[in-house]
């Protein structure tokens, strides 16, 4: 666990790049002083706030790039002429061995493409995923896809399943994760084709899996299993949705407190159990999520995160790597083929 | 306003019928005494509840049935052998003139199919549609679909657009609300071909519609639009993942606030205030959703609804009728038809 580990940064990716950027490194470095950073971006930006925080300079090595990919480039374009980006030198840094994982806060298509282009996908997978982590009632859920793919066939589904579940055990550590598809109804007839024909190959058993069956969006937040299946458009949505009503009830919450003297002094008193509730439902705390399914450690920050939540997604990538994810997904996927002799023949029953 | 009317119930829908019902109607009483009601179901549970309210048999009247549609009947068989049902009674006492509208708290699928049947679709709409409230920053939107089809085309989310306007208007007073379409990013280019195709017609500007663009999960409790069309499947999820955060957070304010003898005190203090927040995300507070493409008023009320969440529902049904809401969809349908050829044609560009 203390072993030297390696982690590469886009330091240009993401809104508030690369200030947000370094000062999340030096906050992810209190916390796990053993990681080393190979930081790609502009060396008249950079050197600047590595100065400013000298402890780092024995962890940090700067590569200069005066390219970067914008928030608006489109990832075929960034494929064609990127190739100098801090963004692409980054994830090439993976695929070269330099560093053992790599974590941007830019462009999500454009890190997709890249990383797809660069590292290569894991041998058995269509498509990579997003996943990510929804707080819940008994803690954190993996969730995905959350906006990789807009359109999912049932392998594509199966294939997040397997995915999901190695990365809830890697992750957050649980032994046997519960995996359910989301979907309008709880019943086996309900929904489109692709969850129905997912839910059939999953609910056959012939996968190493523990297979819940169908959630709904109630579920999620629930904690009703420990890995929610989706395809990109749906959790996507979802995803934002429920961020969109917590930041609805946050601001309800705050108008409501400073509404009266006396709802203040209420807060005063109720601030340290209120505190616990915001920390326990801060977005940045689940900043950081995988693209998975590629031949490599990809960890994709909000770009619009802080500080607190880069280093959070630094901490997702170091704990991936520490964990083996991508070796035990590769041998998950291998188990898989025994198991089953394709998935794509079982879809298509 | 004042003039009679009167709204047609089944009696024995939801999971605590038809004793949350009779206390809806007990509540919607007192706030619209002018709305009289049809009460179809068991009159041997329902008299001794009209006893326990006198005050009511004046607006009530009872027709026996016997027979009920359970939550796990399915559609098409509730439309083989249920026209005795309460639920297909009081949507057929609609049809028959009896009725203005209908609310039922009971299967979902049921209903839709039931008023399908009975009621007929409005001319020109291919699907109807389930359209619902969302709290929000401003006030409250209006989703739809919310889970009636689980698939769509582009034409069925230009008629959801069209629908879910005059719904806006009806029920919410919104002069010329804003509409806009649910996709995983604002970029034209996002998302699958139905939002895409859907987009571009609503975009032209030949429908009196005033059309935003798209929008994401984020914004609809931000209230960016005061419509948001997306199809049934993401609806559905979307509005549940939502909902499902709401709760979580309730969950966690209420174990905050007995954490501790001082953090109690602090609620007590601020209580005025917090029960404001409790009534703007109330759920109760946006119960009905109402069957939108059919030739008449349809209200879905929460199965697990209480008393306050069916008087809600009622009221929900007594505004669409108030405001004509049927004559003006005809009426927009047709305006539609003259801008636009076929919106078919168009979206078929």
């Amino acid at each position: 666990m203390t072993a030297r580990l390696t982690i590469s940064l886009d330091a240009m990716g993401g809104d508030r790049a690369p200030d947000v950027v370094m000062e999340g490194v030096q906050l992810a470095h209190v916390r796990m002083p053993h990681v080393h950073f190979l930081l790609f971006g502009d060396q008249a930006l950079l050197e600047p706030l590595l100065d400013a925080h000298p402890e780092l300079r024995a962890v940090c090595q700067l590569r200069h790039t005066d390219q970067s990919v914008k928030g608006d480039d489109k990832p075929s374009q960034v494929l064609r002429t990127g190739r100098q980006s801090s963004m692409w030198l980054a994830v090439d840094a993976v695929a070269r061995g330099e560093a053992a994982g790599v974590v941007s806060a830019g462009n999500t298509g454009a890190l997709m493409a890249v990383s797809k282009f660069v590292l290569r996908m894991l041998p058995g997978i269509d498509r990579p995923a997003i996943a990510g982590f929804f707080p819940t009632e008994r803690g954190e859920t993996v969730m995905l896809d959350l906006g990789a793919n807009v359109g999912c066939d049932a392998n594509n589904l199966v294939e997040f399943a397997v995915m999901g579940e190695v990365f809830a055990r890697s992750v957050l550590g649980i032994e046997e994760p519960s995996v359910g598809i989301l979907n309008v109804g709880s019943e086996e007839l309900k929904g489109n084709d692709a969850v129905r024909a997912a839910a059939a190959i999953l609910r056959d058993g012939n996968l190493p899996i523990r297979f819940h069956g169908f959630v709904e969006g109630t579920d999620i937040a629930a904690g009703t299993v420990d890995v929610v299946v989706t395809d990109g458009f749906t959790g996507n949505i979802a995803l934002k949705s429920a961020e969109g009503l917590a930041k609805l009830y946050s601001r309800l919450l705050r108008d409501a407190f400073s509404s009266s003297w006396l709802a203040r002094l209420g807060y005063l008193l109720a601030k340290s159990a209120l505190v616990k509730v915001k920390m326990r439902t801060d977005p940045r705390r689940y900043n950081g999520a995988m693209l998975v399914g590629l031949n490599g450690i990809t960890v994709k920050s909000h770009g619009g995160t802080d500080a607190v939540g880069f280093a959070n997604a630094i901490e997702v990538a170091v704990e991936l790597v520490t964990h083996g994810f991508n070796e035990r997904i590769k041998r998950e996927l291998a188990r898989l083929k025994g198991a089953e002799d394709s998935p794509a023949q079982a879809a298509a029953i």
